[in-house]
C-alpha cells in the first residue's frame, strides 16, 4: 500500500541562519524534483545519490523562493526508513512557510505532530522506548536528563525490557508445553525454581520502578518549597542558592520566564524552588493567616526546606510547621548559627522522621550550603545520582506498565505460595509479558501509538 | 595566514526536531573528527567526500552527547568557501548547547554574529549587497519583501550597480587618457556626449532612489494611523480590516506580540495600524485634549486614515484634523454611508491635496473596503507593486550611497553646464564610482564591513 508523503518544518520557528523542511515518503524525491533546480537551472534531483547534499534554488512556478541546500537520504537508511528529502533554507518564518506551502502544493501532506518518528517506529527502525527518548532529548531541561534520554535512544531500556520478556516467555512456553505434553515434559520441582525466578524478576522490576522516582526528578526537577517564620532568613537563603547557581540557570534563556519559581542545579538535578516569600510579598506564609496556603504548597512539594531562626525560641507556629512536614522529605535549616543558639537539634529530634535532615546554617557567614546540597542528594539519590550503567525510567507511561508488570508477577508469586495449579501462573506471566511489551511498543493497541506520537512536536 | 575555525548554533533556539551546529574554517574537519564516531564506533570523518551526509554520534570524551547526522562541505564549495561541517542534532536547547560546547572545547572559537556571511564576503563568494540580502531574507516580514530580498541575493543589485560603475569608469578612463595623451586622444565634442550620458545616469540613479521609497515600505510596512471623532466608526473599520486579514496575520505567531499595533496585508504589503482608539481607551484622540497626541501620531505615520461620520455635520474638530493631514498621504473615509448624508466630498475637496483620496464606506454594510485597498495601492505604488524585473533598494545604507552618487553626478552636470575643464568631471565621476562601490562592498573601509556584519544573527 502506498503511504502519504508528509512534510513539516523541522527546526524551531524564529529568525536564524538555517531552517529545515523535512519531507518523507515514497513521493518525496518526485515532489522536491518538481520545485528544485541546480545553479544551471537544471532539474536534476533524481540523479542524486543517497546521503548527498546539493546547492540550488526552490521554485514556486517560475518564481524563486529561496537559495537552498537539498539533502537526500534514500530508503531504508533514513530517519523514517522511507525516502527523505531535507531542504535547508534560510531560517526566516516567512521563507520557511513559503517553502512548506510549495512542497504541500506539489503533492505532500502536512505531517501530524510526531508523525516522522511514528513512521520510524511503525517501520521497525526504533522501538517505542526509543521513540519516546527522541522527544525527551528535545525537551530535556538539564544535562543529567539529556544523558539519560540519550541512553534510552541507544536502546538501553529496550535491551533491558527485551531480556526480562525473554525470561518470562521462556517460563510460559515451558509451562504450556508441559501441560500439553505431560508425558515428555515434567513439572516436578518446577514450582520451586519458578518461585526463585519470580522473586528475582520482582526484584528487578522494583529496582526499575525505584529508578522512576529518580527519573522523574531528573527529568522534571525537585519541586521544593521554602517555609519559615518571617525574618528566619528564607530570602537570604534563596538568594545565596540562586546567586551561586545563576550562571548555570541563565545559560538557558527563557526556560523559566513564565514560571514563578527559581531554579538551581544541585549535582546535575534541578531544584525548582517555589519562593513563598516571593509569591506573597505582603502577607506572611506561616503566621496564622497563611497556614492554609503553606499547607497546599507543602502538600505538592517533593522537598520542604524549613528555615528556623535558631537564635529565638520555638513558638506555636513552629509546632504547626513541624506537624505539616512530618514524614515528608525535608531539610530543617537552623539558620543564624552565627548568633547564640536558643534551640537545638534535640527540640526537633522527636518530630523529625528518617526523611528529615537537620543542618546548621548561617546565610550571613555563608556556612552550611554544602551540607544542604549533600542533604538533598542523600534524600533523593542516597548520596549519588545514577551510575552510568543504570537504566532509569523517566516516562510515566513506562512506569505504569512496570507497575502492571509488578502486579502480575506478584500474582504469580501468590499463586505459587497458595499452591495453585500451573496454568494460573501462565495467565499472570502472560499479563506481565504483555505489560512489558507496552514499554517497547510490541503488542500495543493502535490508539496508544497515536496518543504517544501526538505528543511529539511537528516535523519529528 | 591561518584563520580561526568558528562555530555557532545556526537554527533558532526552541524545542524542535532538528538543530544545527555550523563549523567553518581550516580545522573544522579535524575538530569534528575528534568528537564524531559512526555507528561502528569508528573515527572516520576524514575519509568522507565533500557534500555527503553521515549518521553517527557526537562524543564528549567517552560520553555520548547525541545521535546526529554530520554534513561535510569542503572548500571552496561551501557557504564560506572554507571547509564547513554541519552537525544536525536533536533540536533541544540543552543538547544544542552541549554539542556547541564540545566543539569549542576541541578547538573552535565561538563565531561573532554574522561572521559566517562575513567570511563568504571576504573570501569573495558574495558581494555586500548579497550579504545584506541574506539578513533580509531571514527577517522578511511578508512575501513581497522576501521576493525582493531573494532577487538581491541572486545578484540583481550587484549586476545593476556593476553596470553603472562600468559606464562611469569608462568615462573616467577616457578623460584621463585624453589629458595624459592629448596628441592621440581628442576631447573635441566629448563634453556634449558626456552631458547626455550623465543625464541618463542621473535618471537611472533617481529611479533606484524612487524604488527605495517602495523598498522601505515593502520591508517595514506602511505605518498607518486611524483618526476620527468618537463614534465615527474607527474601531469597526479596524475590526473589519483585521478580521478579513486575521488568517494571514496569525500565520506568523508572535511577530506582533510586543507591539501595540494591528497588521493587515494589502496586496503583499503590511499596513501597520496604530490603533489610536486601542491605545487611548479612556480619552478621545481628537477632542481638544487629545490633539497633541493625534498630531504626534500623524507626524510619524506614512498614511493617515481619517474616518468621518458622514451623517453628521462637520465641526471645529474636523477642521483641525483637516489642517493636520494637509499634503500628507491620507484616505478620508465617509463612513456610515448607509445613513442620510449630511456632508459631501465637496466639503473636503479644497482642503485635500493630490495625496488624499476620498471614499464612501459603511462598516455596517461592509462596503467601500475594496476601494480603500485600491486607494492605498494607488497612494504608495501608483496602483501596482513592483514589476518583476525592477531592482528595488530596501536598505538604508545602500540608499545613502545612491544619494551620494546622485550628488556627485549632479556636480558633473553642473561642471559641464559651467564649461569647467575636463579634470573637474573626472574628480566627481570618481566620487560617484566610489559611492556606488560601497553598495557592493568594493572599495569599502574595514570598519564599515564590520558594522554591517555585526547586524547579522549568530551562526550566519
Amino acid at each position: 500500500m502506498k503511504t502519504d508523503t508528509i512534510a513539516a518544518i523541522a527546526t524551531a520557528m524564529g529568525n536564524s541562519s538555517i531552517g529545515i523542511i523535512r519531507i518523507s515518503g515514497e513521493e518525496s524525491i518526485d515532489i522536491v524534483d518538481l520545485i528544485y533546480r541546480n545553479k544551471k537551472n537544471e532539474r536534476v534531483l533524481k540523479n542524486f545519490k543517497t546521503h548527498t547534499i546539493h546547492y540550488g534554488y526552490i521554485f514556486d512556478g517560475n518564481e524563486i523562493v529561496d537559495e537552498v541546500m537539498v539533502s537526500i537520504m534514500k530508503k531504508p537508511n533514513s530517519f523514517t526508513t522511507e525516502d527523505v528529502v531535507e531542504i535547508n533554507c534560510h531560517g526566516g518564518i516567512i521563507v520557511l512557510n513559503r517553502i512548506l506551502e510549495t512542497v504541500l502544493k506539489n503533492g505532500a501532506r502536512l505531517a501530524y505532530p510526531g508523525e516522522f518518528t511514528k513512521r520510524a517506529f511503525l517501520n521497525g527502525r526504533i522501538d517505542l522506548s526509543r521513540a519516546e527518548a527522541v522527544m525527551d532529548i528535545i525537551s530535556s531541561k538539564n544535562e543529567t536528563a539529556l544523558k539519560n534520554s540519550v541512553k534510552h535512544l541507544r536502546g538501553f531500556v529496550y535491551k533491558k525490557i527485551k531480556s526480562l520478556r525473554e525470561n518470562i516467555i521462556f517460563e510460559i512456553a515451558f509451562i504450556e508445553s508441559a501441560l500439553d505434553d505431560p508425558e515428555h515434559i515434567s513439572l516436578d520441582g518446577y514450582t520451586d525454581k519458578l518461585y526463585i525466578k519470580i522473586k528475582d524478576l520482582i526484584n528487578e522490576i522494583e529496582k526499575l520502578l525505584l529508578s522512576a522516582q529518580n527519573g522523574k526528578i531528573i527529568k522534571e526537577g525537585i519541586k521544593t518549597v521554602i517555609v519559615g517564620k518571617p525574618n528566619a532568613g528564607k530570602s537570604s537563603l534563596l538568594n545565596l542558592l540562586v546567586g551561586e547557581e545563576k550562571a548555570i540557570v541563565t545559560d538557558i534563556a527563557g526556560t523559566t520566564r513564565d514560571i514563578i519559581e527559581e531554579n538551581i542545579n544541585i549535582g546535575g538535578v534541578n531544584l525548582r524552588i517555589i519562593d513563598t516569600a516571593g509569591i506573597h510579598n505582603t502577607e506572611d506564609m506561616i503566621e496564622k493567616i497563611g497556614v492554609d496556603k503553606a499547607k497546599k504548597y507543602i502538600e505538592e512539594a517533593d522537598l520542604i526546606v524549613y528555615v528556623v531562626d535558631s537564635s529565638v525560641q520555638l513558638d506555636e507556629n513552629d509546632f504547626e510547621i513541624m506537624k505539616m512536614i512530618e514524614n515528608r522529605k525535608s531539610v530543617v535549616l537552623f539558620n543564624k548559627s552565627d548568633l547564640n543558639a536558643n534551640i537545638s537539634f534535640e527540640d526537633f529530634i522527636d518530630k523529625a522522621g528518617d526523611d528529615s535532615i537537620m543542618i546548621k546554617t548561617s546565610t550571613k557567614e555563608n556556612t552550611g550550603i554544602d551540607e544542604f546540597e549533600e542533604a538533598v542528594k542523600k534524600l533523593f539519590f542516597k548520596g549519588e545520582i545514577s551510575s552510568d550503567d543504570e537504566v532509569m525510567i523517566t516516562n510515566l507511561r513506562q512506569k505504569e506498565a512496570l507497575e502492571d508488570t509488578l502486579f502480575s508477577l506478584q500474582q504469580v508469586k501468590k499463586s505459587i505460595e497458595g499452591e495453585m495449579p500451573e496454568d494460573f501462573f501462565s495467565i499472570d506471566l502472560m499479563s506481565a509479558y504483555a505489560s512489558l511489551g507496552k514499554i517497547i511498543g510490541e503488542e500495543v493497541e493502535e490508539d496508544l501509538v497515536n496518543e504517544i506520537f501526538s505528543k511529539f512536536c511537528m516535523g519529528k
